[in-house]
């Protein structure tokens, strides 16, 4: 008998990760990236408040943080005008989607998302069995209609919406996507994925009440707050699904100092609009190095810009691997049409002087090698 | 249709947790405990190099952490005079044993542990759908010949082993580990958790290969390395094992700053032994506590020492009870006949001398309210 006995969905996936990360890379190429803007991370880092939790908390990290992450729920639930039982905090959006998925889909579930949204939402699904559907976008928008319309012709159990989206960075306002909800087929649960959504224009957040049975909302600190490396998500919905993250999740997962971090993130409103007002300067930066080579630069609700190469999937790849070679980190996305853009996060001043010098050779070196 | 269609799974399972924090014990008594010795944590806490580290690492946690956590895998790798390929580290070994029943574990499939040991591996092995059979415990210690017996009998999947014992403390030479492993039937894999093996005497850890594919052994940061609340841990096996995490992991699951005080915590010898000896003398201490009370207390290879208060479950029960009330944390087996007993963590002189003050009257309470 063979080690270990894996089961037989464990034995079907494949040994594949949804991102390479940028360290990875910088070993692969023996040296430091100049400019990290491929991860959507908020380079403007997270309030100086947050900071100095996280340090404080360094001296207590010998306890292990409350299972029940309470303080931080009722701080959210202040901040939401909603009820701590409407919240559930978990080891970031990505640690809360596996847990959802783990829910609700088993061997063969239907499940739908737009072809080319995030992947590790599709590598849950792969993990647990679940049978994904896609829908295309729509002029770069996903298509809420559309997801909708599939997730009724399959009988879905979940169908994943990000307002705004990654990797495009286009939005729909929170209005249409209660107006598309409307259509949603009985027991399918929308994930709303709003993780970028302290980026975008006012009223881009669904208005939807919190006890809305019909769908999860993800928000997260990785974004705007710029906590990525603290891992601390939540999710907002009615109190039942809530209470069912408690039958799965790692109870003991959440560490210390990122619950510290995180309120003290969440209490600085003035950081919050610093780092949004850095985010639209960025954004504009992006979008005039973007048209002075050439390029459109997509309209953004996020910490990203997407930019359209103008060609194809591997003129863009081009593109993008002159940039790293450049030591300038940025992803694309993985399916077409949108693969014909690369997407870049938001920096500061010299992260985006590093772009602006880098662009033109790569898109020289791209052209050449595309002539040839 | 109702609203969320769980997976039948899912909805089967209890709305149970593993532990109750101490946070929410604070919160339900309403004031602070005076001394925290319920949940095995280092209140000698971190090295200094390592809080350093975390404090340093603050102002960068804007960035996700390293998904290949490749410094620290390296950095043990050398520790322990492995290669990488045979490390994964995880998110606390509680995620990592949530990973490996996942890969291992489906509706039905059998596993074997103790009448009363870890409770969130008995958690996860419930939440895949599993069929936990359990064997006693002889003499409060583990019976290793008496769990391969019964992996053997029931065709198990994964048998759970902690060597040290928690809750009991008890311990087997890791050579008698290795001996009973010779029986272990084809195919069922050993769950060695060593999360407690630097508290041990000398000899303790299993001296097996790491490429062998009959287990697995877990490690952390969370006990003598004082970092619990950073939620680091790692498992020790073969290549194919290790690498089948990356399946269903959170590749971006670990925080940034724990990965930098986990391997700063690593480096300093001088801290581990230090505190080493902290817990040989607490774990003195408090068996003298125990003795001058006309208790007993149990040897110890672990940072905590199980006292046997020399009555039924009940009466330990009442004895914890007085003691929380009385402001100190500590907590107790769930199974007969170890909950005779309670379990106190090592802590420093003024939570020792909390709990020596607090002991009598919790007693003499609870042995008013058994004669009675």
């Amino acid at each position: 008998m063979t080690y270990p006995r894996y089961t037989p969905l464990a034995e079907s996936l494949p040994a594949t990760v949804p991102f390479v990360g940028p360290e990875t890379q910088e070993r692969q190429r023996g040296a430091p990236f100049a400019a990290r803007l491929g991860a959507n991370e908020s380079i403007f880092g997270p309030s100086p408040h947050a900071i100095e939790a996280v340090k404080q908390a360094a001296s207590e990290i010998w306890m292990y943080g409350d299972p029940e992450n309470h303080d931080l729920r009722h701080a959210l639930a202040a901040y939401h005008g909603l009820r701590a039982e409407n919240i559930v905090v978990g080891e970031g959006v990505d640690g809360l989607l596996g847990y959802l998925v783990r829910l609700m889909v088993s061997s063969g579930d239907p499940v739908v998302t737009s072809q080319g949204a995030y992947p590790t939402f599709n590598y849950h699904v792969a993990g647990f069995g679940g049978t994904l559907h896609t829908v295309p976008y729509r002029d770069d928008h996903e298509d809420p209609r559309a997801l909708i319309a599939k997730a009724g012709e399959v009988g879905a159990k979940l169908v994943y919406l990000a307002n705004p989206d990654n990797p495009m960075g286009s939005w729909h306002t929170g209005s249409d996507i209660v107006a598309a909800m409307a259509d949603l087929p009985a027991g399918c649960l929308l994930v709303l994925d709003e993780a970028y959504v302290e980026c975008a224009p006012e009223g881009t957040a669904a208005p939807v009440e919190a006890d809305d049975p019909r769908l999860i909302r993800m928000r997260t600190f990785s974004k705007v707050y710029g906590m990525a490396g603290a891992r601390v998500g939540y999710g907002l919905a009615a109190p039942g699904l809530i209470s069912a993250f408690n039958k799965v999740r790692n109870h003991f997962g959440m560490n210390r100092a990122a619950q510290a971090g995180a309120l003290a993130s969440l209490r600085d409103i003035d950081w919050l609009s610093h780092v949004q007002s850095e985010i639209k300067a960025a954004r504009d930066r992006i979008a005039v190095i973007a048209r002075d080579n050439g390029l459109i630069p997509l309209p953004s609700a996020t910490n990203f810009v997407t930019i359209d190469c103008g060609q194809d999937g591997a003129f863009a790849k081009a593109v993008l691997d002159n940039l790293v070679a450049a030591g300038i980190f940025v992803r694309m996305p993985f399916a077409e049409p949108q693969n014909r853009c690369i997407r870049v996060s938001c920096g500061k001043s010299g992260d985006l002087d590093a772009f602006a010098a880098a662009l033109p050779r790569a898109l020289l070196a791209a052209r050449k090698r595309s002539q040839t």
